[in-house]
């Protein structure tokens, strides 16, 4: 198969469909827009694992998503799409680079959540848009503003809900949208432990990428402990 | 009198009448968040001649500002304010810290005016803030963010037309709003080529203080032009 395209963590492939393809999920983790890296073994099959279980769930709550079905313990076959070079964040709890930026603490719980986005360009280290940025530069219009607000707030109420059930705080996550060829906005990419910060509602430690970007642990274990919860 | 702050290019003063604060404005310039410094003789007689007439033309259009009036060629005297932590943007065309942040060209045209949000903060560089992340925060409501962002649209119109008849373009400016001890919100601060850029319509030659940042001349000149059109 023709690989399109290798980003940080995952390889886009071709398939002998013309609408579909082949997202392989790698074993790589980078941190501080690839200053960090490393190889962690195991780390793709658990993120797969994940990410498919919550497209699931998504779509059987009528989020429109990129999901068809996964093929193996690595790659998941998905719709085409063009991706928006938009970083779309909820946050619900003020952490890593909200915290950082405001100069205030992290844990700080927001009365209602906090929607950001960010221009996908690591050259420019993916910086933080206003609303009439995005659509200044024609990255999207006012009305898919709107509806990708809307849509990400409701995947937040329903991810929040999600985890906590498995006694988990979803404290903020970064996801990414898909234009089909017919111009529909659709969910893509992953939401997994390493696009997710998840705290244990008890004890508040971490289950996500932080393990690896602050070196506070074994990334897999708890990656591993997440899709343990899911499964009950 | 009593100095109750002192900013980078002017002072804040308390007078006795309870509410009103006087202004002086300095010669001070600085530019990169302090990291350049001069002060260039001038320019504080300039800035206060200049913000004068502006304030008093949006007075006469119904917008609300703290001026009451020019005391001498250094001071003003201005309704008492408590200023909101927020430097409040509009962009109508490409240029400086938005062309840089997302790798753009200066002087692209903007269809409709670019509205932003930043943290007033010099210790963290007045980072850029989404709607969300000011409300989140707790330094606006959302109620206030309409308002602020509707009012400033507005002044924006104004001063596109104000400047336009003197053959000057308004690529940008910076506003700051404050707090009357009611509770109601007026345009604060000032309004200059110290905090809009300013280019002449046919030569695209800068007239603000890209002048300083950039060495582009003496900026006592420029300023000084602005405000010979101004007074025709």
């Amino acid at each position: 198969m023709k690989k399109l395209y290798e980003g940080k963590a995952k390889e886009v492939y071709l398939t002998d469909k013309e609408n579909e393809y082949m997202i392989r999920y790698k074993d790589d983790a980078t941190a501080g827009n690839g200053e960090k890296k490393a190889t962690i073994s195991g780390k793709g099959e658990l993120n797969l694992a994940i990410t498919s279980a919550i497209f699931k769930m998504l779509e059987e709550n009528g989020i429109k998503t990129h999901y068809i079905e996964t093929l193996n313990n690595r790659d998941m076959l998905v719709k085409k799409v063009t991706i928006l070079p938009l970083e779309v964040i909820v946050r619900n709890i003020s952490a890593g680079s909200f915290a950082k930026r405001y100069g205030v603490e992290e844990g700080i719980v927001f009365d209602t959540p906090s929607f950001e986005l960010s221009y996908k360009n690591d050259d420019l280290g993916d910086p933080l848009m206003a609303r009439d940025h995005a659509v200044s530069l024609g990255l999207i219009t006012n009305e898919e503003y709107d509806y990708i607000r809307n849509e990400t707030l409701k995947i937040n109420e329903l991810l929040k809900e999600f985890f906590l059930k498995i006694n988990l705080k979803l404290v903020d996550f970064k996801i990414e949208y898909g234009k089909t060829e017919d111009g529909t906005i659709i969910l893509a990419d992953e939401i997994s432990p390493d696009t997710c910060r998840l705290w244990d509602t008890k004890t508040n430690e971490k289950f996500d990428k932080d393990i690896f970007r602050r070196d506070l642990g074994d990334l897999v274990e708890g990656y591993t402990e997440v899709l343990k919860r899911m499964r009950g």
